[in-house]
């Protein structure tokens, strides 16, 4: 897979879990969430490390998140070889009249069966408010 | 190299850059930038491409940041292959009596003459003050 098909098909995967991410489901994140994944966001204290302690953070997030509308602004991927793929994007997520700006960085791997997962998320907001 | 060298590798190329930088040095990082790395911190209005861009910031912070001293909480590397290692850390920043707590993700890929260099690196406050 050439740079561009792998640009491609990274910023569509990461789409599809963030659409559904904004209506409240965070299945679409948790089915490409890999076994050792780290995570940051600005609410979390520490780094979490792998899927079990994703999985409790996101399905007591569940039904919680609903963003009326959002804006993926200037996605750039950064492919290493053919099985690393680094997307960064600049987020306006808006809910409730309010626009919230996010800094996001996105590490996916190729797997097994040609499916990429999520090895780290790092989440944070533009300016601390 | 195994995943445990790669491991000793980054953390100790991070941990030379990062003391230099406590010490309003930024030519540690500057040193180790790829010219395609993407870049955010908390005072950025957008993320930041090319080390062009780094150079500007970093130069302009030259000699204006003074770390008393410094933890790097619980560092860890995710090797990919043997050319991609994403390094995740908390680190806690002391300076004038003040602890800052940090979210650092920096993502390293194997270049030419074996230098390991920065293509991605994502700074964010653990919690909004």
């Amino acid at each position: 897979m050439d740079l561009i098909n792998i640009s491609d098909t990274i910023i569509k995967i990461e789409t599809a879990a963030l659409e559904e991410w904004n209506k409240g489901n965070p299945s679409g994140y948790l089915d490409i969430l890999a076994s050792d994944i780290t995570y940051f966001d600005p609410f979390t204290k520490k780094r979490l490390d792998g899927f079990d302690k994703m999985k409790d953070l996101y399905e007591g997030l569940r039904g919680k998140i609903c963003a009326d509308g959002y804006e993926m602004i200037d996605p750039v991927v950064q492919a290493i070889g053919a099985a690393v793929a680094v997307l960064t994007y600049n987020l306006n997520s808006s809910a409730k009249g309010v626009t919230y700006k996010w800094n996001c960085t996105v590490v996916y791997r190729l797997e097994k069966e040609d499916q990429w997962r999520i090895i780290h998320n790092h989440w944070s907001f533009v300016e601390p408010t």
